[in-house]
């Protein structure tokens, strides 16, 4: 699997599932919109409520995996990256990251303190594909 | 959210998503086929590889999150359950599950010893959908 592959693979997912670990060690799942903005396969940016439940979770553990799934007429698709997450709140990348009907989910538009970004930092991943599977670094 | 709406909300999903914790700490995602029997919202039965990195998860740690997502035109739902997966190999218990198709993944049949069966048992459920959500223990 050619990190090429991996990122076109991602860009074509309109739905990404985010898995937080909780305070008693049970990993948690949540759908979550497509990235906003995904650099490599290895930093992916997500925007959420800072109120949300994961954003408490990643503040006392940032350790996560990122899964993409695509099931076709002939095949299933799944890609999961392990690593960490980090919960960004400075303007500045929330500037670049907001985009327009954002105003939708945080109705003080791009300083609504419950606007802000996860970015996730890739280290492995594991590319499924019907009945197989491969893993591979990120460099 | 009554217990019969969480059943039947997972009655009609045709995929699951289902969380282990690896050896490092990272939670791992993977797109399961529907659960093969399920006994209220609280007992869960899937049928897997015995060889599969996942079983090996849960055999070093049973913590898991079990996640079932439906994007309708209106409306997004999301079901996330959390608890204990105990991996099964005990005969009767996977000739109870077995399917006729499921030679297509076990090709020694019902007795293939890369045939086993995860048993995942909730403790506490939180339900999506569009912005809100609600938390939710199963007795």
């Amino acid at each position: 699997m050619k990190i090429e592959q991996v990122e076109k693979f991602i860009g074509k997912q309109d739905v990404a599932f985010i898995a937080s670990v909780d305070a008693e060690g049970y990993p948690n799942i949540k759908a979550m919109l497509a990235p906003r903005k995904t650099v490599g396969a290895k930093t992916i940016y997500f925007s959420t409520n800072t109120s949300s439940l994961k954003v408490e979770q990643f503040k006392a553990n940032p350790k996560s995996g990122v899964y993409f799934y695509n099931k076709g007429l002939l095949k299933y698709e799944g890609l999961l990256l392990t690593g960490d997450i980090e919960v960004i709140e400075d303007q500045t990348t929330k500037d670049m990251l907001w985009q327009d009907g954002d105003e939708k989910y945080y109705s003080g538009g791009v300083t609504d303190p419950d606007y802000c970004v996860l970015k996730f930092v890739a280290k492995e991943g594991r590319y499924y594909s019907n009945l197989n599977s491969e893993s591979f670094a990120i460099e």
